[in-house]
């Protein structure tokens, strides 16, 4: 299967979607720019909206559900928000399509043209904020901490399987407060959970920061983000956590009655992440031989395979397996036995290796006779034999492993790719022949980042919390500043 | 609450549209004919959709993810799907805005105009069955059972919270067989699915049948349903299943090589249930004093309201109802404890019985001195004092009792409300007066149930599966009929 599959050194690019393709992740479909979700891809998928929605309500956080469709001029009510986010997008203009006079087919009926285009939700700030407007009277409603999975739309012209689609799943938290102090403490928790989940669940190493003025999201005072970095040094925003001030419910006229009876704007805060996350997994830590994924996240954490010659050896295989298989559940581990008679047990190890699968274990007569397994690693590829004998035990700390191994591999990656630039040579030579995070100085303007981007196509991608303060000079205009920013490529 | 509410009798389809909005499930948004789906609607949607997922999976389906969008010249591929499908239906036609002339927010570029307009999807067998032409190549790769969970657009004109709105949620079922045989088990046994779901969870009974031509899915060789009774007396179809034969394998070409060496069109089916369930379980058992739930799909199961008089009493009752709330969660039981300060007792009451809390506890000083509790049932509203002691096992035992009796309820309402017609006279007169379903014959024919419909709005709810045969007229042209069909007002 590795033959007709790019390595990582030849083109990273091709080596992405080759393991998104090939391992059955996900394929576009015959609408520009729209995926389709594979089953193996949409299992992912359902791992990460599990975990994360458990942590949502965990902190308090009810879903529901909004219109996908959003009135035209509810865009421009905002006015940068409208700016960002009104402009590529699907528009509905019509709500009927007849029978073409020829016979052939349906055309568009120009009777049933709507009074006011309808947007395709690029994000929903604006239709749920239409809503608050109702939910919320007193402080008695506050804070209200809602939570949204659904489909967004956004008509984006260069588009790549999962990182960058015209149409994407994700979910949307909106959340309304009585104060400015418990909407920054919301943003802010939220950005915990999303980095939480990218160490712990992705075994993804995040750095937490604010965006800078450009990158900030359309409407917000505020975007935190956390930003991890993929095998090509590139970076890649793994969630945003935004700070909304008083914008939507001045724009949509969400007031409450506080404890005190004065009439104040609710203060708001918004926070996503989407199918993205799902590029980002397959970036992180997939090799040569195909995907990786953390134990946490893998649909199957562990595939059996039977080594056989005839029917009564895999019989014999098979009453030995069963147990054991049941044995590796019970510790709530996922486990497949792939005893199918159509491939061979060599076509299945590449089979698995490929799609990424943590754990294999191979079973034969000779393994039965020594009471034995063999137990093939797909983060180390090691191989080694293991005594039967408390199988689960062993099998539960060998996914703990490989998952805190994927981590501490991603870590060090991006220890090693990182650096910092104290002059511009230095910067467009570290950009340019190094990639990585570079940290540099920066005079803190929206005219020097422009500047740096135009020339190197790095973006500042946060300036991380609790970041040292640092005398120096801007490594463009040698102004002074007084700390560094993370500087990168991004996806 | 009541009182701003209106009766079953005094007016039903007032008194379920009060229920939907003051119970806090849906309301109406600022997009016509759309719902915005509530926290508490929401979270009934979560149990329905947790419990049919176990069920797709247990019977071997995996979910996968299609675009929302769907190529207008998808729906000219399949002759008599375009005819019911392609019609009232969300247009895509542009793909960008920009700044209006006169500053004032946002229009339609013009010169984004799309080159084939998109339609948002009203049903996916199209899309997926495009795609499914690269997934299945050979009988190994049969049969292929695959089920999405998404969003649907329908232009409906007269719209109806959860009942009929122009966006819903649902879940389809696609799925592709080597066989004709094959496939009709899969259109039934995914039929036997959802009436298992509707009698077992939602503690509604159903008739299982198959559709008459008149109100066969569009593109299907045969439409099996579940009906179930309202207490208006009219039909809810609350489920499909189709057997579409090989019309979508042909009209996008999807053949497969067989075990033998031919190429063959592969077989399908599709199925779905929506949102439109909750419709169906507000109306089959809530009463004038609000909703009813089943305590299976109850968001909450059992409420705890203490009863106090000051801070002292509450700490004391607080102390004893923790331990309490502990040992009926160890149950698998969802308990919310209402300490809030904000609202009396008697208001407490009366929201969780009008939000159909399946069993209310209320717990003051006196109680405590005597060891005991008040259990009150919403489904009789029946109150009790109960011995603390073993409570769990009291309440485990009082919410099956719960569960089964508003399934008996609901039998016997159906019972009741079910007739035989066997004169033309005797129809109208049972359909105009008493309503319910009405067992009568028909010779057949598409014309005669047209004929019926127009003259007493009753159509043909389905052919129940296993109906007796039994000789007799048609009750409107007298021809000769070997079975009857059920006849209903439906919604």
């Amino acid at each position: 299967m590795a033959k007709d599959f790019s390595t990582r050194k030849e083109n990273y690019s091709q080596w992405y979607n080759d393991i998104v393709i090939k391992a059955d992740l996900a394929e576009t479909s015959s609408v520009r720019g729209c995926m389709v979700i594979k089953p193996y891809g949409y299992a992912i998928w359902e791992k990460i909206q599990a975990e994360l929605d458990k942590m949502f309500k965990a902190t308090g956080h009810s879903n529901a559900y909004f219109p996908i469709f959003i009135p035209k001029s509810f865009f421009s009510k905002e006015a940068s928000h409208v700016e960002g986010f009104a402009k590529e997008c699907a528009v509905v203009t019509h709500y009927r399509l007849k029978n073409s006079p020829d016979g052939k087919g349906v055309i568009v009926d120009e009777d049933a043209k709507l009074e006011e285009e309808l947007i395709v939700r690029p994000t929903s700030e604006t239709i749920i904020w239409d809503s608050f407007r109702n939910w919320i009277h007193s402080y008695r409603d506050l804070p209200l901490l809602i939570n949204q999975w659904a489909n967004i739309v956004r008509w984006e012209m260069r588009t790549r399987l999962f990182l960058r689609t015209a149409e994407f799943l994700w979910q949307e938290g909106h959340t309304a407060h009585a104060t400015k102090e418990e909407a920054i403490e919301e943003t802010e928790k939220m950005l915990n959970v999303y980095a939480d989940f990218a160490e712990n669940w992705m075994a993804m190493p995040v750095i937490k920061g604010v965006k800078s003025e450009n990158e900030r999201f359309a409407g917000a005072l505020d975007t935190y983000c956390i930003e991890a970095m993929m095998q090509d040094g590139k970076a890649l925003q793994a969630g945003t956590s935004h700070f909304l001030g008083q914008n939507f419910a001045k724009a949509f006229d969400v007031k409450f009655a506080s404890k005190e009876g004065t009439l104040d704007y609710v203060w708001a805060t918004s926070w996503g992440v989407s199918t993205r996350l799902i590029g980002a997994l397959v970036m992180a830590h997939s090799d040569d031989n195909g995907l990786v994924l953390p134990p946490k996240l893998a649909p199957i954490q562990v595939v059996i395979i039977p080594i056989y010659k005839n029917a009564d050896q895999l019989k014999e295989v098979t009453e030995k397996v069963l147990p054991m298989k049941k044995a590796i559940e019970s510790r709530g581990i996922s486990v497949k036995y792939d005893d199918r008679d159509t491939y061979k047990p060599g076509w299945k190890f590449n089979e698995y290796e490929f799609k990424g699968v943590p754990i294999r274990i191979a079973i034969g007569p000779r393994d039965i006779e020594q009471g034995t397994v063999e137990i093939a690693r797909r983060d180390t590829l090691e191989k080694a034999v293991y005594q039967q004998i408390d199988i689960e035990h062993k099998i539960e700390n060998l996914l703990s492993q490989i998952q805190d191994n994927l981590y501490q591999k991603a870590l060090s990656f991006r220890e090693l790719n990182t650096h910092k630039a104290n002059t511009w040579e230095e910067f467009k030579d570290l950009i340019e022949n190094k990639g990585g995070f570079v940290y540099a100085h920066w005079d803190g303007t929206k005219e020097t980042e422009d500047a740096i981007k135009n020339e190197t196509k790095a973006t500042i991608r946060c300036i991380p919390f609790n970041n040292p303060l640092e005398d120096g000079k801007c490594i463009l205009t040698g102004k002074p500043s007084i700390q560094r920013a993370i500087f990168a490529r991004a996806y």
